[in-house]
C-alpha cells in the first residue's frame, strides 16, 4: 500500500499566509470506484487567487474549509481508471489539490473535472501558458480589454504567469507600445528580452509614477492590472482619455489583515472617462478550446514565450505557495512531485 | 451707470469650502464691443462638480483662478447686443458666473457660449432638468449605463438635480425596480411620491447595506453613483453579477483635505464581473439637442418631475453653494437674482 501525502488547511491565515496555516498528513491512497479515476499528481500549480480561497467569505468559488486538502490546479498521470473516458497512463489536468494522489470523478463540475492533455504537449504547459493563467490572460486581454492594434498597453505583475502572457498577447495583436511592471532587474530584463515588452518598470527600484509619465506621454489606452494598491493608483493618474482598465487581480491586497483602502485616485475614472472591468475565468470555460488552440499555436510559432519556476517535493508545497507573495517567481509557479 | 456685483475666488478652500473663500466685489457694468452681448443674469446654478474647479489641479476644465469671478451656469436676459444672433430681451443660458451682469462673446468655446432659451420654457428649467444636470442624467443613464427594461437600478444622491432625473429615466425606460438613496425623511418621501422610486433609503437614519440586501436580494444591475465613499462601498457589495456602475460624481469626497481612501470593496469588480464607467458631460455637448428634446417631452408629458431649491439675492451666493455639501437642497440648487 502506498501513502498519499497531503497538505490540508489547518487554520485561516490572519494577514500574510504562513506555512503553519497548512498541515501535512499522510493517508492510504484511495481506490477508484465505478466511474472514478485514480491520478498521481505530477505538478501542482500556484496562483495568487488561491489566497482568496482561504478566507471564509462568499466569493466566486466556495472557501476551502479547515481540514480540507488545499485546492489547486494539477496535472497528473492516470494510475487506474474505472471511467470509460480515461485509461492508465493518460496525462490529465484538473483541480486535484495539494496531494500526491487523488481519486477523481469523471466530470462533477469545475473542481473534479479532468481534461486529457494531448500527446506531445509538455504537461506543465497546461498549468501555465495553456492553462488557467494563460487563458485568464487570453480572455482578459481579448474579450475584456479588447486590445487592438495601436493601443498603448501597461501590464502590472508582468513577470507573473498571467501578466507575461497578457503582455505578449498585446504585442501579438499589434499594440503600439507594451510596458510591463515587475519587481527587480532580473524580471525586468526578462520582460524586455523574452516577453515582448518595449520597456519594463522595476517597482522596487524606480518611481513608478515618474516612469509612467515618461513612457506614456499621451496616456495608457489599456491597463491590465494584477496588483492593485499603489500601482493601480499610479496607473489611474496616467490613463488616456477613454482608457480601459482590466482588473484581473490585486496581489498587493490579498494578505492584508484589514481591507486596504481602495484606489484613492478612483475619481480619475470620471475625469478620464475610463471603463474599468473585472472578470473571472470560470465564465469563459466554455471557450477553453478556442483559447488553448490559439495559445498553443502562438507557443508553437515561437510568438509566446513562457517561464516556469519549478520547485520540487511535496514537503515544499506551502513554501512554494509563499513565493508568489514575496515575488520570488518569474513566470508560472509550479511544484514537481 | 449700474454696478455689477460679483463673487470672485479669494482663496483656494482647504477642505470644506467656506463663504470666506469668496470675495464680493462691485465694478461698473461692462459695455459690449462688436460681436458681444451684455447679459443680466436671472438665475445662477450650483453643482457639486464646481467644488473641483476650486482646486489647483489639472482636470477636465481648468481650475478657477484666484481673483476670477466664480464659474457657474446661468440664465439671463440680453440687455444689449452687438451680435447678429442675439437681441435685447432674449433669454439665454451660458456659463457667466457668479455675477449680476456679464459681457459675453458669441461662441468662444464652452465657457462663454450662449444658447437661446426657447419661448415658453421657464428659464430655470434650462439650468435643471433641461440643463447640464438633466443632460448628465440623460447620457449617464442611457449611453453610459445603458439602462434597459427589467434592470434593477440604484441611484445615490437621488434627491439631487442629476440623481432625481436619473432615477426617473430608469423608471421611464422600464426598470424593474428603482431605489434612491438620499438624506432625511423629506427627501425620501419625495423620491417615492414624486421621483419614480419604488423605495428610498435614508442614509442618515438607516443602515444602507442592510436595506440594499433587503431591496435587492438578487443584486443591483445598474448603480448610478453621485456620492462615492461608504455608499459606493455598500453598493459594490450588493451588485448583481455582470452589473454596471456609472460613476457620475463623488460628492462625499470633494471637500476632504486629503485624498480619501478609495472604494475598499473594489475587488468586487472582479468577483462580481462588474463594469465601472466614468463620463463627463462635455463629451456629449454635440448631442445636447437630442437630450433637451427628449427631456423636454418627458417634462411636458408629466413623466419627469423636477424639484428646484431657489434661494435669492446675490449676497447669498456662496451660502447657497454650501447648501449642496450640507445636503440642504432637494432638487436643483438655484439662486434667483
Amino acid at each position: 500500500m502506498t501513502t498519499n501525502g497531503q497538505w490540508r488547511l489547518k487554520s485561516r491565515p490572519d494577514g500574510m499566509v504562513k506555512e503553519s496555516d497548512f498541515e501535512y498528513v499522510e493517508e492510504p491512497v484511495g481506490s477508484p470506484g465505478d466511474g472514478q479515476i485514480l491520478v498521481r499528481n505530477l505538478y501542482l500549480a500556484f496562483e495568487p487567487a488561491m489566497r482568496g480561497w482561504l478566507n471564509d467569505v462568499k466569493s466566486y468559488v466556495p472557501p476551502v474549509q479547515i481540514g480540507e486538502v488545499m485546492r489547486a490546479s494539477t496535472v497528473g498521470e492516470v494510475v487506474e481508471s474505472k471511467h470509460a473516458g480515461f485509461a492508465a497512463g493518460d496525462i490529465v489536468s484538473g483541480m486535484l489539490g495539494w496531494q500526491q494522489y487523488a481519486v477523481a470523478d469523471g466530470e462533477p463540475g469545475m473542481m473534479g473535472r479532468l481534461t486529457k492533455v494531448p500527446e506531445g504537449v509538455p504537461p506543465q504547459l497546461v498549468l501555465s501558458a495553456l492553462g488557467g493563467t494563460g487563458m485568464t490572460a487570453y480572455f482578459g486581454m481579448l474579450d475584456v480589454g479588447e486590445v487592438k492594434a495601436g493601443d498603448t498597453v501597461l501590464v502590472s505583475g508582468a513577470a507573473g504567469a498571467t501578466g507575461s502572457v497578457a503582455a505578449q498577447i498585446a504585442r501579438i495583436k499589434g499594440a503600439a507600445k507594451v510596458v510591463g511592471i515587475a519587481g527587480g532587474p532580473e524580471k525586468c530584463a526578462w520582460l524586455r528580452d523574452e516577453a515582448g515588452c518595449d520597456e519594463a518598470i522595476d517597482y522596487r527600484n524606480e518611481d513608478v509614477g515618474k516612469r509612467l509619465r515618461q513612457e506614456f506621454p499621451k496616456g495608457v489606452d489599456l491597463f491590465f492590472d494584477n496588483v492593485g494598491g499603489d500601482i493601480l493608483d499610479a496607473a489611474l493618474l496616467n490613463m488616456a482619455q477613454n482608457g480601459r482598465v482590466v482588473i484581473c487581480g490585486g496581489i498587493s491586497q490579498y494578505n492584508e489583515k484589514e481591507l486596504p483602502s481602495g484606489p484613492r485616485n478612483y475619481m480619475q475614472i470620471v475625469i478620464r472617462r475610463l471603463t474599468v472591468k473585472g472578470f473571472i475565468l470560470v465564465d469563459y470555460f466554455h471557450r477553453a478550446g478556442e483559447a488553448m488552440g490559439e495559445l498553443g499555436q502562438w507557443v508553437a510559432e515561437g510568438k509566446l514565450n513562457h517561464a516556469e519556476d519549478i520547485q520540487e517535493g511535496i514537503e515544499n508545497t506551502p513554501k512554494t505557495f509563499l513565493r508568489l507573495f514575496s515575488g520570488k517567481n518569474l513566470g508560472k509557479q509550479l511544484l514537481k512531485l
